[in-house]
């Protein structure tokens, strides 16, 4: 079978089944991150790359590209309620690369380090026989002592938020895009949040894997979803890349946390755009970004 | 400038140079790994790619590749004086990549994660639009509480140690290499090594780096390199992937050294093959493995 045919999900599901897990690993994979002990603290874990002609071309801004390598696992560290500390970076690259885009690149990536308080402590450079490959290591910590958020803690009933807008990220938004570890931050430290991610794949395809991972159903109000101008809403569902967070809270949060929130993000909207359920999901049209389709 | 002009320890020094460092950060870029402050405790943190065509060939044992990818990183941890703790893994593969050449991937991962008692706590797939490139990163902390062991730490007349036996890599042992984990934690531990380093790029490579970031000259004995059976010198000195550790020694510390390793590691060699000084470094023919050589 090709990796073509079983798809990202039944991938990481298969070659990670085996894996023996020493106690310290409170968190394992599956989630948008990966949770260990360090003596008595938590410790957030990611891993992300990016790759030429699958997520930048040769003709987009090494700089851009450098700040959407480094961003991508900030949004990862967000969705899990933690704020970064330290990132790796492990470059392959073929040999005729221009010093300059690679001085542009680490420019993109420091001007993120920097933005979001991050240290990169070192990396990796190989060389590539073929195209440019980034991929970022980071670590991070709760941004509420001691706690992490899931994709498995939804509860039946529970309200669904998006923040910002969606769809149509293709257009530059990927390159652009502002984790929201400050947003996250805010969240975890004031409300109880049952379940997050980060919309990475598009909404079709994760919210359906937050309700997995949550063992809940579904309801989606599609007339509410927060679309980006120009957007349609079949590309608010599917697009990837909207880097946005996805979560659950109580009818109960819900309302005090519309009530507090444009007060402290008067510039990020944040909408309900449905609830968890204990009946079966709605179908979605279309299953978002899928990393292995051949598109 | 191209890439290959400038060459890697030039291209990290010029991509690390502007990286502003917060103080949690106790040994940044240009050593084995970066040392950063977690609460109270260090951590070693360090990222390493292998990338098809250049680390391995399509032809060679998925099985053998993956303990490469884990076992690399891990001997960088030895090599700083640590213990290993978790790893990531990311990977970019082919759509038409078999499914069944993963699954040994990560039996090979798993293997080396196993006997070296790692976490494999996550990872991460996407598209290659190529060869198949797969990125590593390891935590890790000091085997003797508090401490690490850098390149710089080396005095004048410290005695120069090999592990085990260097060159002929290429025919073999780059894929089934064994860490010197044990060896590296139990030197930490007994004796005061005051400069270490694994040997990846080739000894007439790696050794000049070891010198130059302690500031000290370096004489070798060629007769006294250990070479693996069918290696010239010049395979013991250029050739890369011998992942053997390198460590500098005071004089009263080598006798005690020389006097207890046998015992300890009966099947490991230990070789004392020069010494630093305070005087200009003799020329090395060659300069070892050139990640950005053209061949």
């Amino acid at each position: 079978m090709k990796v073509s045919e079983l798809g990202e999900d039944g991938l990481i599901k298969l070659l990670t089944r085996d894996l023996k897990q020493q106690i310290r690993v409170v968190c394992g994979p599956g989630d948008d991150c990966a949770v260990v002990k360090v003596g008595r603290q938590l410790q957030f874990l990611k891993t992300d790359c990016v790759v030429e002609q699958v997520h930048f071309l040769a003709s987009h801004d090494p700089q851009a590209v450098g700040w959407k390598a480094l961003c991508r696992s900030l949004s990862d560290i967000a969705a899990m309620g933690g704020v970064p500390h330290d990132a790796l970076v492990s470059l392959a690259v073929p040999l005729d690369t221009e010093v300059k885009w690679l001085r542009r690149l680490y420019f993109g990536l420091g001007r993120a380090a920097r933005k979001y308080r991050v240290n990169l402590v070192g990396g990796e450079t190989s060389r590539s026989p073929g195209p440019i490959f980034i991929s970022v290591f980071l670590t991070g910590a709760p941004a509420r002592p001691n706690q992490y958020i899931t994709r498995a803690g939804g509860r039946a009933r529970d309200l669904l938020f998006v923040t910002g807008r969606l769809g149509g990220s293709l257009s530059g938004h990927h390159l652009s895009f502002q984790p929201r570890l400050e947003e996250a931050a805010w969240l975890v430290r004031h409300f109880q949040i049952h379940a997050m991610m980060d919309l990475s794949d598009g909404l079709a395809a994760d919210l359906p894997r937050m309700a997995k991972a949550s063992e809940l159903g579904f309801r989606l109000d599609y007339e509410k979803i927060p679309l980006n101008r120009g957007a349609s809403l079949t590309q608010g569902l599917q697009d990837g890349e909207d880097y946005e967070l996805l979560f659950a809270v109580s009818p109960r949060t819900a309302s005090k946390l519309v009530a507090a929130w444009p007060n402290k993000f008067p510039r990020v909207s944040l909408t309900a755009i449905g609830r968890f359920s204990e009946h079966d999901s709605q179908n979605l049209p279309g299953e978002g970004w899928q990393h292995f389709a051949d598109r």
